[in-house]
């Protein structure tokens, strides 16, 4: 596929080791030539860890795209009419962030971002990272399998005997799920054996 | 219908263009005689626009009404008790806030309002503007129709080739909606077609 | 648009006055050229109206089309495997199939037909005629208006004075919903006023 | 795990192959030395296939178990108060069984069993084989995840490619689903790689 | 109240103790004045139990309410145009009748009967016995509590020891709740401890 | 039952009154031996009343239990992998956090541990107190009603003639309710006549 041309959002949410974990994809999607733009939960922009300062963190993220960061609700919601965006990312999509998405509330610049992306009939990735996705998350999910212009990062159980709801995205495929995504396809297998990567 | 001794909350949500849509129907409301009680979400209070400070249009909503408005959930909660409404509307009301109404979370002084209304059994009236409501808060919008003491402003689709899934409501008809709704009747048509009104 | 090679599958739902209303559409879609493969509820074959018999309806559908109709759950189900069907219209869909389908129930030939279809990725259209639209139903309505795969013929309240809650299909648009369908776009507008086209 | 003196329901629905992908796992839980008392739904006892007559697949369950099937809803009520079943399979669980489960809805012999075995508190455990499990399905799946006393059979995608939304349970797993249910236990991991197996 | 005039249909579903629980309601009906209509699911029809054939059932309850019954869907349709009831009963109402009510669907006559009051925005009281009530009934019952022109009769667990799911109406109060009901009212207390009447 | 050794999380959520209502059982439980982990809502540590300034209470609190609370998400997440926690409570549970809880969103301190242990598969305690608890929560409350590791402090209507959808916990009925949810099982009965309470 030709990425020249494309804009792709590229949404955190969540409050820890976020950066770590989807930093690899963010990096290849910028070497395909796509232009990302970088859009930020509350959280995000607010939370410092063992591994950066919540400052750094923007830095790079700004550094590697290469772009301003979208940081307020209202920087977002010009993506609607500008249609600026062809598929919006959100990596990782936490248990929070799927179940506002699931029952359309968009109250941070990430879920507006998605708002104004399928108001345009554009599709949405989401890469999911939640410890009850097989528990009270469960029918948000299921809700959002099936609603138009969503498509699923493939996940699965990452620890089935110590987080027995746990389901997580397996982060490497992000890159071949939005490719699909821009025709409108979700790849497959979407359900995967994730404990079995991380046990390597 | 005698408006002369209603009380009507008039909670404002959304982030911009909000007071220009609305302004009417409380300039108008006032003029009937009934009291009008401002309720704002913090998003009002907080955002400016190209039309106004948000301070200054605080200042303008209280001018028209002649009552300071409610800006905080605790200056909202001893609506329940006090019966003081005789009837709740949100115009308007954001995609947010109707998913909020809908799952029965009540976190802005707009919501509270909202809940402290239905508490005592009186009428609430909706005028929605979500770009949306044909999308994932299509539901939330079937679970409310189908609410008791819930009210709609007359809606439809305002754009349905460039914005899909957007429902917006005839705001020209806040008044005659609530007089409806004080008899705990639904004004009928309800579902209009609302880009007519904007291609004339 | 070139209906030649498609195969559009025809479920009727219901229990009177059926007919009457779609078959003008079943013979405009014979004649352009698409096969019309009938699928029949248990109820359409076994109710007779003051129209005519359920015997004669049957035969007459099955003339118009030149298919044998199908009328049963197991005469159904291969159209899953077989990938016969390139779109399936449900028209007139009542509120109770409607109801089926947004729950996953599928317990008759057309429901059947539909999620074999639903499992081939490809686009179902739907034209509603249920009086509980607005009601009880209006949550079923929303969950499928998000629904991948499905599209709904464009519809609006019929009554909305006498039956406040009836949501009719203008079935005169059920041949370019298909066309739309089968690209997998929703014609627009989607929300007419249906009550003006009754009172012409 | 001692199996003597417990009782199992063995619930089949569906409407072809059901007996040929359950009957090894009937036939080792009666060696088990477990009672097994078979609840045959509607359709299970009305269709025949290409491998055996309906009245033939009966005999043979009444033979394997040694127990009277029972055919109906009125047959299926007692068990609730007669708390005869320590634990409810239903295997293969349709698709519309799932559907009419997570609803709350009993027109089965099947689903009456279920009912009368939640109501006395004690474990149901579904091994499902559906094509809509990861579409209009999957908000059922969803809620009945989360639901107390339901345990799932290990499950997933049958075939990624040609059914996009096609979930089936590992029916090999049926025993010791059933063993970790009796304690309230879901075994693990839940979602597999199901066409792995179908693969070999 | 003034029952003169009123025209109230008088709903049975389930399967056993059906007539002997709602008799004495339907007598006390009879007496006021009011015109009873009864309707009949296909259950009642059929089912015999230890107490009456079920033929001799339906002849007592013609018998008590001088009306032929109401017996299939067809029967029931018209009461939508000719507004002849006044308030819908369904009593008892079963698990899965209410399952069904819920979720907009009305293959029998007594939901057909109730779609039809609500169709003409009169008010539906359901009288409500099923041993899943606080179980996976439970969203349907909180989706039906807020829904417009439905009303319940009290109810409350009726042995919340052995049948913990359990929610059953205090039957002695029908009438009263329709009285109520006729004036959109809900009585109240509407949960009541229902195991305390049956210690008695 | 010997509390010596377990730990128990306890929730505080909502504006107002919340401290002099679970004063007592917050005193009780720390007086059986158990440890008891204080987890406050940003309400509750930032709303004076006419009793106590928001600081005193938190010192109070603090007192009481001989342990700093837990103010902050980041500070709630350690609790899923320390599994530090043998159950979660919450009391009072307010509407909106009920409604969050229901639909798996965890943006307050309370939530995130209340998430924390259900990832343990450790149950959950909620005491709730809200005056929608008949209306537009409802639903919410259905569907918690059968989750597994949800328990309910037994609650029903405190004022049913002024507050017709009004639900309140027994509070004094928290501490057996824990004992019960710590083997996993509901105290029953569950569903109270409330009102009577508070009429002594």
């Amino acid at each position: 596929m030709d990425w020249k041309g494309k804009t792709i959002g590229f949404g955190l949410t969540g409050s820890h080791c976020t950066y770590e974990e989807v930093q690899p994809a963010m990096e290849a999607l910028v070497e395909t030539g796509a232009r990302v733009i970088p859009v930020l939960s509350y959280t995000v922009q607010s939370t410092s860890t063992r591994f950066a300062e919540a400052d750094e963190w923007v830095a790079t993220i700004e550094r590697i795209t290469g772009e301003k960061a979208i940081k307020t609700i209202p920087e977002a919601e010009p993506l609607g009419p500008s249609k600026l965006l062809d598929c919006m990312l959100i990596a990782p999509c936490t248990g929070n962030s799927l179940a506002k998405l699931a029952n359309a509330m968009n109250e941070s610049p990430v879920l507006m971002a998605t708002k104004s992306t399928l108001r345009n009939d554009r599709p949405v990735v989401v890469s999911i990272s939640t410890n009850d996705g097989l528990g009270l998350n469960a029918t948000n999910i299921g809700k959002l399998l099936a609603t138009k212009n969503i498509f699923f990062v493939p996940f699965g159980q990452d620890d089935p005997w110590k987080k027995i709801n746990s389901l997580v995205a397996r982060n490497e495929l992000i890159l071949p799920t939005i490719e699909h995504a821009l025709r409108k396809v979700q790849i497959q297998p979407m359900i995967v054996e994730k404990w079995r990567d991380l046990q390597k």
